[in-house]
C-alpha cells in the first residue's frame, strides 16, 4: 500500500481500514512485551499485581507499545531492547489511566467497572504511581539517557496537558486551539514518544527520529479527536466508557466547541448551563447528541482527525514502502474510521 | 563532636538535640537546591506551579535534600551536581505527600490546609505525576544511570509500602515486623536514596556509598518512628497534621501495636473496635493515649527510634571525624527528640 490513502468517506464500509496489518506486524514482539509487562507489574504486595492486572488484562489495545514496535520495524531494527521499553510505555499509559479514573471519578473503563470502583481511589493512585515508577526502572535498565529524556519529557507535558484539561472543565469559551493543545499534551505526547524511540533504540538520524514523532503524535491528536466525536456520534457502537460521561463532566471536546460556535443563541444558552453543570439529565444529553448532529460537529471532528491522520502517514513517507509503513498508514486510517 | 552520642534521657533539656548543624552545614547548598526547585516547578499551565507552591512554600524542612547536601559534605564532594539531584529528591517526597493527601482524605498538612482541600483531589493528583514527571527530567539532565537505578528503585518501593500500609490498615493483628517493613518502604527508602546518590556523584567506593545509604535508611526509621509517636503523645506540641488522625484512620503504627501487644482482654476489645472504625469520638482518642501512656508505648516507640538512630550514627563512623559527620550524627538524635 503506498503512503496515499483513498479519502474515508468513498470507500465502501466492506473495505474499512483495520488494525489487523498492525497487529500481525507487532504479533511476535508483543508477546514479548507482554511477557515484560506481566513479569514487571509484580510485586510482593498482592494488592499491586491484582489492581494492575484489572486493568492491564482488561483488554485494552496496547497501541502505544504497538508503537514503538510498529517503528522498530519500520526502521529495520533487530535487535530486542525496544520490548522492554514497549513495556515502558505502557506502563506509564496505564498510570495515567489509574489516576484518570481517580480524577474523573468513572464508573466505567473498557466496558469494565474502572480500577477505583472496585479497589477504591487509595489504592488506585499508588498502584499508578508504582507502575510509573517501574517505567522509570525499566529505562533505566536500558540504558539510554536519550530514551529517558523522550519519556520522563512526555510524562510531564502528558500531567500539565491533563491538569490543563481540568481547568479548561465546564469553561464553555475554551478554544479549538486550547482543546488542541490540550490532547497534543495529555494523549499525543506519549504517541509521539513511543513512536520515536524506536528511531532511538535504532540509531536513525535526526530526520527519521523526527518522522516517527511527527507519525505518533498526529495518529495520537486524530485517535483522541475520534474518542471525542464517538462519545456524541448517535450511530456510534457502545464504547468503554460511560456514554455522555463527557458531557455530564462538562468537558470540552471539539464536538462541543463547534456546535456552540455555529449554534444560535438559544443554542449556546443551552451549552451554558449543559457544560456549567445544569443540565445532565438524558434528556439534556439527547438534546446536545441533537444539537451537535444539526451542525455536523461529530463529522466535522472526524474530518480534523482525517487531515491529522493523513499528516501522520505522509511523515513516514521518507521511509521505504513496505509492510511496516502499510500497516502503520492503516492504523491512521482505522484511527480515523473507529466507530463508523 | 564524635559519633559517640550522650543517651538522651540523661541530657539536660537544654543540650537537646538540634538541626542547626545540619542547617549551617546545608544552607548555602540549599539556597541553590531551591532554585532549582522554584525554577522547576514553574509551566505555563498556571495551577501547577500554585498547587506545588502551595506544599513547597508551605514551611517543609526538606530534609531529604538536605541529606544529599550534607552527605556530599561528608565525602568532600566539591562540584555541584547534587544539587539538581536533590532538587529530584525533594520533588519525589512533594509528589508522594500530594497523592498522601488524596489517599488519606488529609485536612491539614504541615499546619495548613492540604492541597487536595484548596485544589481538590484531581489537580491534587495530577500535579503529583507532574513532579514526579520533573523530578526523573532533572535526573536524566544529570545523566547518571546509577542515579537514575537508585532513584527509581526507591520510588518504585515507596509505591509499594504505601499500598502495603493501606493493606494494614484497621488489621489489628498487624505485627511489628511488618510495620517495621512498611515504614522502611514507605519513609526510609528515599532517605537511603537520598543519601546515597552524594556518594554516586562523589564517586566514593561501595563501602561508603553503602554506609550512607545505612545512615539515611536508619535515620528515615528513626524518623517515622518518632512522628508515629507524637501523634499518640500526650505531652508533645501540636503538630502540623491533625492530631488523631492516624487512630482515626485506623492506621497500625507502632505505639498502637505495642499498646494492643501489652494490654489486657478488655483494652485489646478496644483497640479491636477503635481500628475497626467503630471507636473515633474525642473520648476514644483521650481512652486510646491514655492506655498507650500505661503501657509507655510512646516511650518504647520512642527507644526504638533511638536504636536506629544510635545505628545510623554508626553506619557513617567510617568516614573523618568533623563538622559534616558531627551534624548529621545530630540530625539523627535530633529526630529522635523531637516533640520532647
Amino acid at each position: 500500500m503506498s503512503a496515499e490513502i483513498i479519502p474515508l468517506k468513498t470507500r465502501a464500509r466492506s473495505a474499512a481500514p483495520t488494525l489487523d496489518p498492525m497487529l500481525t506486524l507487532t504479533a511476535q514482539g508483543m508477546n514479548s512485551v507482554n511477557t515484560v509487562i506481566l513479569d514487571r507489574m509484580q510485586s510482593e504486595i498482592p494488592l499491586i499485581p491484582a489492581l494492575a492486572g484489572h486493568l492491564i488484562s482488561g483488554g485494552g489495545k496496547r497501541l502505544r507499545p504497538m508503537l514503538t514496535l510498529a517503528g522498530a520495524e519500520l526502521v529495520g531494527y533487530t535487535g530486542t531492547r525496544h520490548h522492554r521499553l514497549a513495556a515502558a510505555v505502557e506502563f506509564i499509559h496505564t498510570a495515567t489511566l489509574l489516576h484518570d479514573d481517580v480524577v474523573d471519578g468513572s464508573d466505567l473503563r473498557r466496558g469494565k467497572a474502572a480500577a477505583n470502583i472496585i479497589f477504591g481511589n487509595p489504592a488506585t493512585v499508588l498502584v499508578g504511581d508504582f507502575l510509573f515508577s517501574r517505567a522509570f526502572e525499566l529505562m533505566t535498565e536500558d540504558g539510554s539517557l536519550k530514551v529517558l529524556k523522550i519519556l520522563s519529557g512526555a510524562s510531564a507535558i502528558i500531567a500539565e496537558g491533563e491538569v490543563d484539561q481540568l481547568t479548561a472543565q465546564r469553561q464553555i469559551e475554551t478554544s479549538e486551539e486550547r482543546y488542541l493543545n490540550i490532547i497534543g499534551a495529555k494523549t499525543a505526547a506519549l504517541f509521539a514518544a513511543a513512536s520515536r524511540i524506536s528511531a532511538v533504540v535504532a540509531e536513525c538520524d535526526e530526520r527519521q527520529e523526527h518522522a516517527l514523532d511527527d507519525y505518533g503524535r498526529n495518529l495520537g491528536i486524530a485517535f483522541q479527536l475520534v474518542d471525542d466525536a464517538i462519545d456524541y456520534d448517535s450511530d456510534a457502537a457502545e464504547m468503554g466508557k460511560d456514554r455522555g460521561d463527557d458531557f455530564r463532566e462538562g468537558k470540552m471536546t471539539l464536538p462541543v466547541i463547534l456546535a456552540y460556535a455555529r449554534g444560535d443563541e438559544g443554542e449556546r444558552k443551552f451549552w451554558r448551563e449543559a457544560i456549567s453543570g445544569h443540565r445532565t439529565s438524558d434528556a439534556d444529553l439527547g438534546e446536545a447528541i441533537a444539537l451537535i448532529g444539526r451542525h455536523d460537529a461529530v463529522e466535522a471532528t472526524r474530518e480534523r482527525a482525517r487531515h491529522f491522520a493523513q499528516r501522520a502517514v505522509d511523515a513516514i513517507s521518507i521511509f521505504p514502502d513496505g509492510k511496516a509503513r502499510a500497516a502503520m498508514a492503516e492504523a491512521a486510517m482505522f484511527a480515523v474510521a473507529r466507530g463508523y
